[in-house]
């Protein structure tokens, strides 16, 4: 019997290696999200199977995360080159048994840790370059204040090509927040599998929902927003090119995850 | 039922934006390679379920590889980007039901299709830098000819810190080539649960030997080496620090991946 | 005549593909800084041409600094990979005709832009990735408040090579700030000449003092400091090593640097 | 009278810091080159004064190049961290004092010793990342033989946006090579002022041609060619976004640069 431990590969036997330790894990961001309305044909093609298209057909949001997060039996917050990563990722809303969720099709991150952790909470992630304008505890005019009229600009690009820009411009302190991305996120585990013979038949196929807890989000504030979304080779994210842009929003989000549950086996 | 496609996440209804194409893959790399010897109780505790410790105990190479791939149906040549890659890994020889195997326990790569189709195929790959010294096809003196004398350096580097460095001075054709990686490699695949309370229980967990084809290598040659391993937060690579360095060997090697076969489901 | 512009190259009719655009350029920047003192013939080994060695003998701090600017002609904020960038250095403290000021021998930075826009102000950057720990306006484990106890570190490496290394745990609101840091700093603004037979006979060489305005500071806070420099090829910080560390601080800091008054021109 | 030694800053007391070693410099590089045309009055208005326009009104070539190079005092081929570069430039043919030469107005690189390198030989370089596929001394599908029908690619990218790309069918060898890069290339060399009031007033600005000796060029092949230019925020190249595109070539050249010779001092 092996002695080998690890939450993941590579596996030791102390498991100090693994790329990322156990969870909990815990987070927090500055959030820079622009609500859309997608073609509805093509955010419906882009569910997997188990969720229904919602009812605002094409109801879709744009998200840029200036991340900071450590494992609880971690010391990451005091290597910063293993606690903070950026992503851009995009989400479709939907209906799982008639109650509304959102899935994410596509998420790009810096960090091979953070790509890892996303693909084992169904977050299908590509390593990308994410910048986001930031502000500083200090008045100031080489940052915005989060304050009416101030400008926030996020980008992301991956393997040096644009895949998206936002602009936001701060209007007032938003009653609802980011209505596109309220509702819990069901993503899809996938591992897919090499024997010969079965590359159509993923080993690991599942409809999950992280479990969080702990969950803590500055004010919000609104404005009119800006979106964009360019082509790029071997990157399919332009099926969800906007129609209507809505609104976008600015906060400060924190939360930890336990684990997760299993919503639905997925076949072929 | 869904209509996603796509061999990796994330997944379309065309399959395109799959962050890796299926097999086959078709691979041609300039190796570096250092045979060494490491502490044998330090080899013999990174071995998987269902190997056993070489004869001549602490058996291990270094390998640096500077990469050129595609896949079958794709166009990646013509897009470098998503062709090229570097890597550097570790092997460990070990013994398979009494043949001779070898076993990859730490390896990184610098591009993220390569670090998850090494996933798929049991490589524990996680990012890092490497470069290799090389040649060029003109009598310079700007670059070493493959020739007595002639000597090649090769260093690996992972979030900032230096975790492999190698010298190898050729001396003569091999007739050997580098034995330490001659026999096949066996590999865990391994993904792990996040499902509540069953972390310690992986989803995927299997050992296995891909299956190649169209295998080709330029003539090997071989001569002295220098080999050092260094520690740096989160890894665990220096429990093969080298207690005696063997030959050192650099050769071009090409072959196609097509599948891999399960050699054994593991127990947690 | 030629009718080419900008402040920098590349030059074009409208100069808007310069490197740096012209100043004023805006700054904002999270800081954490470690006040030590190095051996004090090393510190002095590396005071330029017009300075004299500081009383307090081998006086330094090393800081590092996450920077947000743009130049007051330019869309730096809303193109973040334009604005945002990090980087570490040490100053030495010495003497210029009899008062006190500091001196950068060593800096590292993520940029392009700032890489050169420092060679204009004197600062002799080369390329390195800096990650320091992140405050976030919001409470939250993943981050730690401005607050006794609380830790923060920093890290640079270059070329993949860890080149610096602290960690700070706040006490208390300081009354001094960092002594090590607050005299103005001159540097030497140093271009060599290429032609032949003249590589000893800098063309620019002049000890130079930045002008800036619009200085603004949060409350500093200071606490016990942990400081590591590491040796790497082509590096020669090591010189500064640390012989004795003093407190670190850790606070926000803005101003506008609008050009510069030249202190000496120096000989070769 | 200070004692820092060092042909760049960072100087010290044994120079060994130095960003850039002095000179000779030893390079090989692999070379993709397309020789096209652009709009005649964009090439003519990135002229630099005293050059005047080719009389083929708008001749200009795009060149990829995978480096590899060292200081003649230097090791850093066994160090290949510090002696691989990749880098993309264009050049615009024009005539001194009636002579045919190149000029380079645009390029990107991906290292910063070369960075700093290239200005001071007065290549206006910016960062980017540039890949090129690449041949192997192995008879592969992986790789592409030099050779009638094999294709290569070339893609430059810089902070996150797609600057250029070219693709080349190879047909035979050429007989003349690339017409369009083959005369010297004269380039300007420019350090700005910062000093009050003299932002205009650059502190080196003159027409420079390097002096090299031992070079190398490996059989030249050509072939059917594709380039493309594409806009990005604070970049100008697309003015030579070409109006017709001529034949593309593929070789190995390696020399020697010792220094330069001033051909002109420019005024403002």
């Amino acid at each position: 019997m092996s002695t080998l431990q690890g939450y993941t590969v590579p596996r030791t036997p102390s498991g100090r290696a693994s790329l990322v330790p156990p969870p909990p894990w815990h987070y927090v961001g500055d959030f820079l999200v622009v609500d859309f309305h997608a073609d509805p044909d093509a955010a419906a093609s882009l569910l997997p199977e188990g969720l229904e298209p919602h009812p605002d057909a094409g109801r879709c949001a744009a998200v840029f995360a200036d991340w900071q997060s450590y494992s609880e039996g971690g010391d990451e917050l005091l290597d910063p080159a293993r606690s903070h990563y950026k992503e851009f990722y995009l989400v479709v809303n939907a209906l799982l048994d008639g109650e509304p969720v959102t899935t994410c099709p596509f998420i790009w991150v810096d960090q091979d840790f953070a790509l890892v952790r996303g693909w084992l909470q169904g977050f299908p992630k590509k390593l990308g370059d994410v910048w986001v304008t930031r502000t500083y505890d200090l008045e100031t005019r080489a940052a915005p204040a989060v304050a009416a009229g101030s400008r926030f600009g996020g980008v992301c690009t991956a393997r040096g090509n644009r895949i998206a820009q936002a602009r936001v411009t701060l209007e007032a302190p938003s009653e609802t927040g980011s209505v596109h991305t309220d509702p819990p996120i069901v993503n899809v585990r996938h591992f897919p599998r090499l024997a010969a013979g079965r590359h159509d038949d993923p080993q690991v196929h599942e409809l999950v929902r992280s479990r969080s807890r702990d969950r803590a989000v500055s004010p919000v504030w609104e404005g009119a927003a800006e979106l964009e979304l360019f082509d790029a080779p071997g990157e399919e994210h332009t099926l969800l090119r906007p129609v209507a842009v809505d609104r976008g929003y600015r906060f400060t989000f924190g939360y930890t995850v336990d684990d997760l549950e299993t919503v639905k086996e997925l076949v072929r």
